[in-house]
Formats: structure tokens, sequence, C-alpha cells
């Protein structure tokens, strides 16, 4: 190969499940291609430290970045520095902001300071609008709707017959009176008809039930969270409290279990931030951007789940929204996150990004860090250093993936 | 990269769950990698059609060579053409041969006979040995051991101990008295206690629960067969019987659901010849080498399967078993499919190379065939035509995957 690359990582570099000592090539920004040996020709090279793997850039389809009225909480600089550090270079942001974000109008505003602010990749879902028309406007600007609990009624029929037809996402937060597996009972009955996701899964009963259900041929997907993956009711206290709220030693085990079977589509964070004062008096939610990479690659370093449970957060979230990211296929954007793994670390809220300086995984002890990312091909974070500007992030682009013609 | 490749392949290369339009550079009989453009110095080039895609290899965990007393039924030369011209480079072979492989001598003298004859790289299952001290002596020569039904009993306790210790597979066939789910409920107290696989699941109630153990954190695996994919009781005729039974269109949603889920390990063929006069007998056991990939490869052509889905029949098994093949990674063996999908056909038992020359989906409409095969960088099957000679198959290797030190 006598062309030259903008940037050759040399060393261990995860793709396709495993992880080989390989190297992984970069071109206008974009994968050239992973290679086992030979001469290169290229402007930078990178060789990976002994206790270094390059993961493709996580993807997390459920984060809040807030701002507008909110911005007290996180704004989309904070939150995507906290994604960055994070190692997720693409994040899909929800719509419950100040003021809620169901029409054209409040989704560009939002849309402006995402422009001006995002330090990663992003893409937009937007709530519940008041006809189907809306989303015919707002169609190239968002890749889904989300849809709350209070909002499930017959009302909801043409939106979500119309999204399909114009590939928007419908993603559920699927509880009733704060019963997982009422909410989700309530919710296939639209699911059965135009197919959807349901996010944060949180219960066994509501494992079973999707199982079920996709077993059956509905097509229903679901992803859970780290606070469900490795946590109980009885590890928790303020900062732990969260929609759906985490639950006994039982469900984390099914939780936990079928995350490392791969039975979920995607792991995703519900990065939820809060101010501290306002967590204390009760506000559901919880960061999670900068604490989900080092948590799953702690429990595949330990054995605990596959090398390949490492797709749950990167190949198949981008695989979902055919978004060409998440794993090193050529032609992919080249992003890129250099895992340091020689030392292990306690994790502190005090050291967050994100403004939410808080975690219910507070003294957790997790092996390595985030310690360089790429995105599209761009030196992002150095070593923990900052070496873009505020803008950098660009909207996601959803390509279609192969198809016979 | 200036290293001299001995083959380099353009065009649709299938990886990570994408086809793209790409390089694919062999050296030493190993993958090289996958790029996406750029020059390179080969030996040969092969530019592949525009309606031809390079497959990994297929690997298929189950199928019954025959051989020996039984080598009217099917040999390892006529078995193994049958696995080339199926696109599969890579199988796991069976132990209920005449006389059942239970110890280090019969083995040696199927492995003999593989040796001799065989096209494909293979592997052999030994089955239920008399003690677990067997297990030491033929530990090199197996990947697993085989149980059956009427081998369900507390004297399996020290040998499926002893097959963990070893790293050895436990692959079950899980029936009673015809009951698939009796079997399940049977087996998975060995299986809670040793871990193992349940092979050719066939019910949805099957997949019920195994899903359900799976989630539970039992540390099980399963696969299906083509027959329970694509065939109702009501599909088949003599052709069609085999244990377990093909069962009832409900049962075979849900197969067919959880295969186009990936919520299957992976998809075997239980490949089991019969001359027609024993199957009219009422002999069970189908010829299954010489259809899978057409059929698998027709669901995901229109849009029935994602194209991930190739993975269960060639990634997810080699990662099992910790093979170095069913993908292209580098350092991969380079066992590579040239699929040609520019035509439809019908499937028609006559054309087999299996002695076994029936078949329940004769008259299926597939798209495309099996065009050219390479195993290990070297053509075997150019256009229809053989190009190695019997022997050229090896044993495979069970490579370890990576692991953190």
């Amino acid at each position: 190969m006598t062309e030259e690359l903008d940037l050759l990582i040399e060393g261990k570099i995860y793709s396709n499940g495993e992880i080989v000592e390989a190297y992984l090539g970069v071109v206008d920004g974009k994968v050239a291609g992973i290679w086992i040996s030979g001469t290169f020709k290229y402007r930078e090279k990178r060789a990976l430290e002994s206790k270094e793997v390059a993961l493709p850039g996580m993807m997390d389809i459920h984060v809040h970045m807030r701002g507008l009225e909110q911005s007290y909480k996180e704004d989309w600089f904070s939150g995507t520095e906290a994604a960055l550090r994070g190692g997720v270079t693409a994040i899909l942001d929800m719509p419950n902001n100040k003021p809620w974000i169901r029409d054209e109008n409040t989704l560009m505003r939002k849309m402006e300071e995402a422009k001006n602010m995002a330090l990663v990749d992003y893409g937009f879902y937007l709530g519940v609008p008041r006809s189907a028309g809306e989303l015919d406007k707002v169609k190239d600007f968002v890749v889904g709707i989300k849809i709350y609990p209070d909002e499930i009624s017959d009302y909801l029929d043409p939106i979500l017959q119309r999204a399909k037809e114009l590939g928007l996402f419908r993603i559920f937060h699927a509880e009733v009176e704060g019963d997982e597996v009422k909410g989700i009972r309530t919710v296939m009955k639209f699911i059965e008809k135009y197919g959807g996701h349901i996010t944060h899964v949180s219960s066994a009963e509501g494992v079973r039930l999707l199982l079920s259900a996709k077993s059956q041929g509905i097509e229903v997907s679901m992803d859970t969270c780290p606070h469900y993956i490795w946590l109980t009711e009885r590890d928790i206290d303020w900062r732990g409290y969260v929609r759906p709220r985490i639950k006994s030693s039982m469900d984390m085990t099914v939780i936990k279990s079928s995350v490392k079977s791969c039975l979920f589509d995607a792991i995703s964070t519900d990065h939820a931030p809060h101010t501290e004062e306002e967590k204390k008096g009760g506000a559901t939610g919880i960061p999670g951007l900068e604490t989900a990479l080092p948590l799953l690659f702690t429990s595949v370093y330990k054995g605990e789940f596959p090398l390949k449970a490492i797709d749950l957060y990167s190949r198949n979230p981008a695989d979902i929204f055919g978004v060409k990211k998440g794993c090193f296929l050529p032609g992919n954007d080249a992003d890129i996150v250099i895992y340091d793994y020689s030392d292990r670390r306690k994790i502190r809220g005090s050291d967050f990004s994100s403004k939410a300086k808080f975690t219910p995984f507070e003294g957790f002890e997790v092996v390595g860090r985030v310690s360089s990312v790429y995105i599209r091909g761009v030196l992002a974070l150095d070593e923990g250093d900052l070496k873009v500007s505020r803008g950098f992030g660009k909207p996601i682009v959803r390509g279609k993936s192969f198809h016979f013609e």
C-alpha cells in the first residue's frame, strides 16, 4: 500500500471482537484499514505502549446534554467534554430539555448550541410532536423520537407510523407508575405495530419479556445502563436515584448476564446531570459518560465479559443507527480511543468534566483510563489534554448500510 | 504497505457485519488485512465481479462425516467436498461412527481417514469415554465431547468436570423420549455445573428455556440448524426426518426470529448423510453442508436477516472454539468464500457432492452460489472446479484468543 497515510497506529487493535497486534491506518479522517505487517508511508505514527489498546470510539445512544435553560446542570461543552474523556465520540441527545424539544423552532435553538459548543459528534431525538407532520420538517435533523411514559396513548399511532416511514428511530422509556414490567407491556402494543427500542431496561422480568418478544419476531431492540449492570439497590445512596430505579441483586444478575451473553443490543449511559443540591433534593438521573467505558473495560479485562462486549457500546449502536462509526471497518470515521490499562484507579466524581461531579460508582476501582481520542482522524484528546475546541463536534450522518441491489 | 502479497482480492468484502468495497490481502496463508484503497504489490490479484462478495469461510460445528464402516453413507472425501462446495472451510465431526469413537485407538483410525481424505480443515468430538482419564490421552486431538440423550447419567460428572478442566467443549443433544424440552431440563443439571452447549435447538420452548438460562448467568450456548429455520413439519416428507424432529410453524417462527436477532450463538447443519434406501426406511438425519450458506445468504439478501447473521455460521463458531478463522481479522487463516449472487437457482439434491443426494430443501429457490473457495490462502475450489486433492484439509488449531496479561 504505497498511498501516504495521515496517521498510522501500531500496536494492539480491537476488531471483530478480538485484539490483534497490527497497524491501523487513517486517511482523510477515515479508517483506511487494519494490516498485519509491512512498510507504510505516513505523515504521523503512533506506536502504542505495551499496555495500550486502540478501541473504536464509543457511541452513546441515550444522553442528556441539557443546555438551554438547564445549562447550569450541563451544557454542550461540559457534556461533550465528559463524553470525550470517557472515550465516547458520538452521542444521541434526549429532548426533555427546558423548553421541551417537540418542534422545529426549539430544535433549531438546541442545534445552534450543539453546533457552537460540542466536542464530539452528536444527534438528536425529537420529543413527541403535536402532529406527525412536524416529523417531516425535522427528519433531516433528528435520528428519531423519544416517547416518555406519560405520553403513551392512541394519539401516538400516526406519529409512530410516520416516524417509521421516515426511518426515524422510536425509542421508549417503558415505565408505568414506576413499574417497568407494566411499562413494557404497555409500549409493546405500539412496538408490535411499528417496531421500536426500549431504553435503560433495568429488571429481570423486563429482559425476559423483551427476549420473548424478540424471539417471536417482534421488531424490538433494547439497551441497559452501567448502573443496572454493576449496582443494586443496596449499593446506592442519593447519588444512585434514577428512573427506572436500580433494583435487586437478582435483577442485576440478569442484566449483567444478559450483557455478558450479548443479548442486549446496546449499552447506553442515560447520562443525566443535575446539581448536587438538586440531586440531594431527590432529582433522578446520574452522569455516566466518564465511567461507562472504564467500567465495561474493567469487566472485559477481568474476563467477566467477553472481549466482544465492547461492541455493545460501539459497533452495535453505530449499526442500529446506520452510522459509519463504531468499528475499524475501512471507510468508517476514524474515531479511535487509546485506552491505557497500565494501572488501576478509583472513580472519583470530583474528577469529572461533567458539571455533575457525583456518581453512584464513587470509589469503584477500575482498570485503566482513556488516554487519547481521535475523532474523524483528528487528535481531540491527547494524554488528557483537550486538543480541539468547542464546535469541533459534527452532526452524525446516517448512511444506509450496504444493500444488495 | 510495500510488502508483497500472495493474493489481493478487490471488491465487496464482508467484515464486521457489513459489506464494503475494499482490498483483502493474503500473505503466507493468513489474512494480511483489509484496506480501502492504495497501490499494492502482489503476486496474484482477483478482481471480484459486481455481483460477487468475499465472505469468510464458514465453520460448521456439527457434522457427521461418517467414514470407517459407514463410508458407504459418506466418507471424508465426499463429505469435505460437500463442505467445500458449500463454502464451509472448517468442520467439527461427531463421534457416533461405527465403531463409536470413545477412545484413543478408534479416534486414531478416524484421524487417519481424515488426514488422508479431507479437503477442508477439521476437528473431532470424542464420544463419552469410559473414564475421565481417556480425555487426557486425546485432549490434543479433539475439540470436545458429544453427549447423546441416552448417556445422561451421574456417570457423566467426573467426565464433564475433566473436560472442562482440559478446555474441551461439552456439546449436548438434548432430547428425552423425543421431547426437547424434557431433554433441555435434564441436561441443564449438568450444564449448570460444568457449562456446555446445546446443539440443534428446534423448539420455541427450547429457545425460551435457554435464553432464560443465559440471562441467569448459566454458561450455556446454543445453535440451531437450517431445517429448523426454514422448514415446518408440514413442509417435509421422508427427506425431512431428523432428530430432533422438525416442528410447527410456531416453533419455526421462534427459531427464525431468534436467528434474525442473533440470539443463537451459532448455526450448524447436523449434516448426517444416509443412503436413499436407508432414508426411505426411516433413518433420521439429512445432508446440509451444500445448502446452509446459500439458504442463509438468501435470507440476508432478501433482508429477512441482517447482514451480520453471516457471523452465526462463521465468526461465532470460530470465536466459540478459539480458532483463528471465521472473519477477516489480520493474522487469521485466509479462508475466503467468493459468493456469486448474480442469479437464482433451485436446490437439487442430485447436484450434491455428498453421497446423500436428497434434501428437504429440494426445489427451494436460493440466490447465488459458492463460486470459489480459498483455504489458508490456497485456491481450493475455482468456479466449481476442485483445485486441491484429498488430504489438503488440516486439523484446526485452537489458539487462545487474546488475554490481558
